[in-house]
């Protein structure tokens, strides 16, 4: 299933860069939930450029919703959202059809596409594409808000600077989710956005860590092995472009700890549930939820894109080049990251919780 | 499908620590492949406690092939492999029913299956059942290895002593696989034994970092998104026990990164082949491969059975209590896990080749 | 997957009758098909209703590519597909938020999605969105007809009326690939279009059985039990709304017959290749082709929107009444529904064969 | 998934006629379910062959249940059982490896695995496989049994004789489910027997059709399209060796019906339920059931098994020979097929009811 993921609901991707637009289908949602366009709006603004630490490419991302919604409710079949593409200037591409931007996967697609690929601009490998993730996220976020589960994700680093640790995890959340740099500490997030600048002045481009709370979640979802929490989300997170790790709760930190330490004791709090004093295993034993928060961080590497000049190869004359990588690009996409890493984990979480509880339970 | 992974080639899983035994059901693999149950049984003794840094129940791990294989060769259709349990002392474990082991699945399995599981060793949680993934691998590694196709896994951490890095990758790999304590430097191999055996002493236990390289993967295979290499690789890698984190090539390191670093220069070398000078991207752009070796990295939590006293709870009585595991139990398992990842990776690229190149390809 | 179907190529359809349109998603393409929009026209205009025999509710039937093809051909990633909906009438429809009409899936619909589905002209569930299967489908046909497989349906029986058997399987498919009531003698042809005039006339509809060969499928493909070839046919035959019943070769007629006759003998022809003299199993043994014609026959029930009163009940109410539909409705769908049979057929033959083959094959 | 079929619940099947045994793992199930191994067992006789209409060879089906039971309970946990061949005489089947027994799957498996199939009795084609489906679907059986959904299958015709219909259908699947030759009218039953006998004495075999019912199935679970009920049940009864159709309701027969009589009229009952006068759509609309009986009858061909002489092939010297039969083989397998329709019946009504409500719903 190339392009579909999940199992009681599930997320199908289609679309380029240049092309027609982007498509998403969110199946399997329970009917009935309140479908808010201006929400969805909001979250896809999130994931646009804005600002002078981002690409000058400015798309509106209107959105259409073609299926699936009657009357600003779910019915409880197939969601379709068609966001179109407008601000394309595909002649910036046009070297891409013979050349291998280093870090961008124009030589894996020609090994496997055969020169088929739709070069422009990425085509279907543009960091564009997420931009369905967020559209059917967005629903699937409201859905478990309204059953009590919250999700937020800060920029946790970025260029080296570190933002501070999740602390009230729900507010916390809650601020993040009203921000478009997600930093819980804003003095950090400024240093942040002066090294993107720098790396930018420079023809260069950062990278970071994005770390993601979610709050709320009852204890008792997922399962072991193959349907581990852990292995359906970082499925998930690895289909985003740019993330090349992902850990779970304190995860190669772990790797340093003794037992002794990085066993999560068990208490009973005051209200008489059972809880745990640290949360290193980030809220999953076993594949399987323990009613603490679950949280996990996403490595993100620097924006491929970068206009310094670069050694490369032309794949059709099979002869070195060098390459200057010209147009509007992005010295960082970090800030963009998030919302899609928020909502990856929202279409997951309500695959997990369907399952467990049946499709009627998010309604 | 919560207990079968994979989509042209699979496998199932089945069994509990304390049961009849484990089964292992492998899908989809190519008719007349040899298989040698002498390796077979290698890798099971890779994967099984020896010396004073494992536990010391001592399972001889014989395997039985109930079908798909005749006349030493696969016939194409489903290979089941039982591995029956035989060294089981059910007393040491009747505490369970009722207390959380921190770090342990106990408590959420309680909240998901509400008393009904088999708590006596861990049950169906135990890293026991991963002998079942070591069988059906080793069919996949020796399948891989005749196309060319290389996979080895290293202790690249343990205890906070490193290994050195993979040099010569397919050498490296050759010396790996004929080795029961997997590391390219053997000295400091024995620092990591002296500090497992020192943890032990403490009655406490160490975790660490295994890295895993495959050579011979030709370029063009994988796709986008959601069946990305990373996607499905992290799938199966999550479902092992103990791993909390999975990074790709530089992985987290890249969060640190600029993109003129990171970024993999492409070259055309004296043969004509395109490769890249670094290997930040682990062998994998866009979710396919570029022909460099694929190359990532699992972060292990140390074994959570301690015999340490804890403080955790009774979840049958909601009360908090003191618990000292008592029995036989690893101070380390990463010694016994990289045979895990060399199968779990062998599985998952088998399935990936046979997508991308049919059913009969393997043979 | 609710709405996603296929394993190295799938189909994901979402849209409602009066919606904004219909979309579908093929994945897993093989790149470099070229794609004839014309010939995706010209079969979307098979399903269209035309003449008196159909509804006079007429769909231009345009459809935009959204992603997928560059240049007039695949590029390998997800092809979507839109028909926007255009001469939707609602007024004639609100009756149905409460009715539920004899036949149709009103009452179900409201048993599984609480009266939040799109009601409006049978909503999710009106015939319409099968024109998603006909347009990934024309893809896929022109993909087997390019490697010598041929798939042509004809209206077997319609009102009782029966058309002639399949002679010369390969001129037969192309004498119906140019017809738009594709039966094989056209005298029968006549008197089934007589017939559906007659029950229209009556406020009636009638239905019938559509056969389905498929020439040039090697010997080979499918697996046994769970992904059998009838089993995936079958899987995707009874998708299409109005098909209750599907049968391979003789089907149900074997129940008749003693194992002598229904055994198809195998005999080496002139040209020493290996076919049968009888063709009863419908080229399929043990799930698994054996290189002659497969076939299949559906049978399609009546359309359940007919004039004449009935008896039903308002589901919100509880209550009995009675129920005369008004609007445009057809009085027959199988000579439309044919070309969803060809579709559904090619879809899945492509998924299979790609899985044997690999993902390259049909290119 | 080649040999798992199943979404929230699943079944994968292992095994070959001649080699080790049959195992079948069942996950997903709910924990807490009771497992009576006294029904298994009883299940498991009504598959194996008795008396002179079946062939000599007998089977005692002793089975293990390797893992997922604790304590007589489900856990929750996949459920592997195995049932070892013990009265395989594997001489009968020498001549296999090269010839192509018609009606059966040697040549297209010859084509598929190259001479790598396990030739002996059918191999991994033989019914005996269904063992695992029983084994599997006894534990689903009694899982529906305690939520009010009875299953049971009658023989409708064989060899030409009729039973009479479903009338009470659940004191009809009381009666059935006590019968090892499952018809509703004995007397039409002892004239099956004798036709098979008949059949026998000629050295021929004879087919027939089972005719299944559902009682107790609550409206409103399915899906529109490719997870209707019909088309997830069609797929797993297309997987049982000789089903070579299925159909739904009145099936074929609504091919010769008008709308007006084969739309089922809804009327509100005296106790306020909503429900149909007739019964033709099988208690399923648009893919979602209504609350009506499930009903579906499976085209059994005859055993292709035969003693009389048959024209074939030899398919390694790929020359014309004339084959017959011997050992011991069924002249009938229809009143040994009917159980594993209930229970492959079964285990897709577990499925589709656990991904309406829930994992637990079941329990």
């Amino acid at each position: 299933m190339k392009d579909t993921f999940g199992q009681s609901i599930s997320i199908t991707l289609a679309g380029e860069s240049h092309g027609f637009g982007i498509v998403a289908i969110l199946s399997g949602m329970a009917p009935g939930i309140p479908v808010d366009e201006d929400f969805i709006a909001a979250q896809l603004t999130k994931r646009r450029p804005s600002g002078a630490i981002s690409t000058s490419r400015q798309e509106a991302d209107e959105f259409e919703i073609l299926s699936g919604v009657f009357g600003g409710f779910t019915t409880g079949t197939a969601i379709a959202i068609l966001i179109p593409n407008k601000n394309t200037i595909s002649k910036d591409y046009s070297e891409l059809a013979s050349t291998a931007r280093p870090g961008h996967a124009d030589y894996s697609a020609q090994c496997k596409y055969h020169g088929f690929q739709d070069y422009r601009g990425g085509g279907h490998f543009s960091g564009r594409i997420t931009a369905g993730i967020v559209a059917a996220g967005a629903i699937c976020l409201s859905a478990l808000e309204k059953k009590g589960i919250k999700i937020g994700t800060h920029i946790a680093e970025c260029a080296g600077i570190r933002d501070r640790k999740f602390k009230n995890t729900e507010e916390d959340i809650d601020s993040l989710n009203e921000k478009l740099f997600a930093v819980l500490d804003d003095e950090s997030g400024k240093k942040m956005e002066e090294a993107i600048l720098a790396a930018k002045s420079e023809g260069d481009s950062v990278g970071g860590i994005l770390e993601t709370a979610v709050a709320g979640v009852p204890a008792g979802i997922g399962e072991p092995y193959f349907d581990s929490i852990e292995s359906r989300l970082a499925h998930m997170l690895f289909s985003i472009p740019a993330v090349k790790g992902v850990e779970f709760g304190s995860g190669f930190d772990m790797a340093k700890m003794r037992g002794s330490e990085a066993n999560d004791s068990f208490f009973v709090d005051e209200n008489g549930k059972i809880s745990t004093k640290t949360n290193h295993n980030g809220g999953i034993n076993g594949g399987i939820s323990n009613g603490c928060d679950i949280t996990f961080r996403c490595a993100i590497k620097p924006t491929p894109s970068v206009s310094k000049e670069q050694e490369t190869v032309d794949f059709i004359k099979n002869e070195n080049k060098n390459l200057s990588i010209k147009g509007r690009h992005d010295p960082a996409i970090i800030h963009r990251a998030r919302v899609v890493a928020d909502s990856a984990a929202a279409i997951v979480l309500c695959d997990i919780l369907a399952q467990r509880y049946g499709t009627d339970w998010l309604r």
